[in-house]
């Protein structure tokens, strides 16, 4: 693993929210993005080379809405940064540990994720990321 | 905020767990040390800049160990690296935010540490650590 990319936090109103962790990493929101796929809207701040990535539920379909129900808002996952991740994916696989997709798929800011079930990873929802090659 | 220094993650049984992030991580646990007056065992793993650090309990009066018992293994925490830690405490207690300790204290691996409340933060517990300047 690279780094980590970022760490999602859930969250029930970004933009509230987001002036909180303004203030907290004294720096600005430099993107939010909507993630139609996943439920979510997304607001990004940096930290170095690291992001946190602040996540509302747009649904109550929503993976987060239900998170945020059952264990309020805060951290709800760990992303690595790879630089293959099929090879990453296959690797892990291979290892025993649980995938939440057979493919990676487009994630928020440009990237191909995969999710790693928390039950395989000692109750941390881990994320796979690679800055997606087709996009320009 | 330079970088997230690492990620704290509650786990019951260190050697279990650090064997299960080395897989994860494709890496090796490269340090294990006991924080006596915060009652933890701690293991950490590099990825790139950051750090994984795995806590474990070594007595039941430990916050992991209350952490655990209410919410099970996961993240506990996210440490942010800064370059003056006491200038930091200032600028968040200005912002509103409440801090855990009035001045830093010596933490794991060599740093100075504070821990601003959860409840300021988002539901999230927000570490800033600085390389302790008075250890070799």
């Amino acid at each position: 693993m690279n780094k980590i990319e970022h760490i999602g936090i859930a969250v029930k109103d970004i933009k509230t929210a987001g002036s909180l962790y303004e203030k907290l990493l004294n720096t600005s929101v430099y993107k939010v993005e909507e993630v139609a796929s996943e439920f979510v809207k997304t607001a990004f701040l940096q930290a170095g080379p690291n992001k946190i990535e602040l996540l509302e539920a747009s649904s109550l379909d929503s993976a987060v809405s239900k998170f945020i129900e059952k264990k309020g808002e805060g951290i709800h996952h760990i992303a690595f940064e790879v630089d293959d991740i099929e090879a990453e994916m296959a690797r892990l696989k291979a290892e025993g540990f649980i995938l939440l997709n057979d493919k990676p798929k487009p994630g928020a800011d440009n990237k191909l994720v995969c999710f790693v079930h928390p039950k395989s990873a000692g109750g941390v929802l881990v994320e796979l990321c690679q800055e997606n090659p087709l996009t320009p």
